[in-house]
């Protein structure tokens, strides 16, 4: 059995709530370790069981997410969770490989233009980067999956239109280096479905079945048409966030994430079982909701609550 | 020519901007009839063609819609555009056929106790209303479509599920009275995307081409997504709000209509074209924001703007 069957089964949907990470990036004030450790639990509670939570990046930089690896802890404690954290660079991977993170995600920038202003590095040497962290997690001979996500795969905020051939050349460079796990991102929201299905099926082809991920975000509108577009293309792993937290860098005030409660309720009804509690997850929001006053949470089944007829597909 | 090839193309897409009455349902306080006239101009500006402006009914009990008459007549001056308002009654046909209003609306409820709670009628009685307004219609040779629509087609908040079948009967009904158009709409904002397929085809198959009406709310955050659902199943009208005005009488806070703006991005990203200029249809919002500040707007077009990449499909 392959790190990525352990990960991600081949017949279900998997929902990756990275609300702890790409949720934070942006925020001024952030939950206290205890209370991120209430958000995991009260998710779980609710059937989640993957969670995005951080990022090894010099505390001094990033210092939301300082705690990461007692965050990672955190969700070892609990039964069947899965954590997820970024590394940046060869050091964060380092430290990732320091603790018992079951994923270490790596990024990949779709264009030249955005890779050096945001990384600092060229798309080549994110792909090296891959093969070193890969190389690295199998000398350390430790079980963490390794994730490499394409940003801006669906349009760049500096270089505007981005081909997909690009993008799946670089996914499959990626998978050429070592990869687990790759993915498209639309980082800052340009998608719309008929461009998601297409680059969603074009990975479903690279990949050999649907166990790729789609992250998106709902900068325009289009988070969950643009989920249901990847699920109707067979993608089997899908990002969101608990009340669409994560705004978008490019895009003051602009709403983040897919909704992680909506994204749920679209699984539902489209005959994905999730085996989610959606009525506990739309709770467990109370959490952030109370650790962080000053962000805005949004999201249709928190404010509408579920239908009062039968909704599961 | 019927007065529905008249009123909708074929081979396009409608979009039906249905601000002025679903979005003015369940308001405090309105635009004045100057405010409303400058809402049309602008969006007529913008490319917006197809309007809801209002519903005859006693101004003591709607007094939002007291001045419909008037914004009818200010449709009838904007160039190509067409004017729809809702008759609940005889009495309210009567006053419509009395203007230059394009369309009149009925609507029939899908459940019997939606019927009898919110109209105090019977279906039955709903549909032999749709039969007199369009004998009314056609005694008086009035231009006008008679436009039916099945409320609460995909769940009620009283009755719970509703099975596309009696949706289906219902809608083979109100033609068979004499609809030029019918539709089914999400009053409550119930449905998922692969319900809106499932029901929009069997409408599709019904009417013979995409010529019928898809109202979506977007209550738990389906709308855009269900949206998207109705097109791909060859639905070519669909509704939609300036803001997402128009809240959910069952669901306090909720969010309203689909976002029209953001159903045109989703069109023109999908290949659908609306001759709707974006920006200025954004730029639109300023109109009804300014006139009822104690509303809230939503919409990801409004708040991120445009993406910097070529969107169009």
């Amino acid at each position: 059995m392959t790190r990525r069957d352990k990960a991600y089964p081949a017949d279900l949907v998997s929902l990756r709530e990275v609300g702890l990470r790409d949720g934070l990036q942006l925020v001024k004030s952030w939950p206290s370790t205890d209370e991120k450790r209430a958000w995991l639990m009260r998710e779980h509670a609710a059937g989640v069981r993957h969670f995005e939570v951080g990022s090894f990046l010099p505390a001094s930089r990033m210092p939301q997410f300082a705690d990461v690896a007692a965050v990672i802890d955190a969700v070892s404690e609990l039964d069947g969770a899965r954590s997820a954290a970024l590394a940046m660079n060869e050091r964060g991977a380092a430290d990732a490989l320091g603790t018992a993170v079951d994923e270490i995600v790596c990024v990949v920038s779709a264009t030249e233009e955005h890779s050096q202003a945001n990384m600092r590095r060229s798309r080549a040497d994110a792909i090296e980067l891959v093969r070193a962290i890969v190389r690295l997690r199998d000398e350390a001979g430790h079980k963490a999956v390794v994730n490499a996500g394409i940003s801006m795969a669906f349009g760049c905020s500096i270089a505007g239109r981005v081909a997909p051939d690009e993008v799946m050349r670089l996914a499959e460079a990626c998978l050429e280096a070592g990869a687990d796990v790759v993915g498209v991102a639309d980082t800052v929201g340009y998608a719309g479905p008929r461009q998601v299905a297409r680059l969603a099926r074009s990975m479903r082809d690279l990949v050999g079945d649907g166990r790729f991920v789609v992250h998106l975000h709902d900068t325009r509108g289009m988070g969950i048409a643009n989920a249901a577009a990847a699920l109707d293309a067979g993608c089997l792993i899908l990002d969101g966030s608990l009340g669409g937290l994560g705004g978008c860098p490019f895009a003051p005030g602009a709403t983040g994430n897919v909704v992680f409660e909506d994204l749920v309720f679209l699984c539902e009804t489209k005959g994905f079982a999730t085996a989610i509690d959606l009525a506990a997850l739309a709770a467990a929001r109370a959490i952030p909701e109370r650790a962080m006053p000053g962000e805005h949470f949004c999201g249709g089944i928190a404010r509408a609550g579920l239908p009062a007829a039968d909704w599961r597909a």
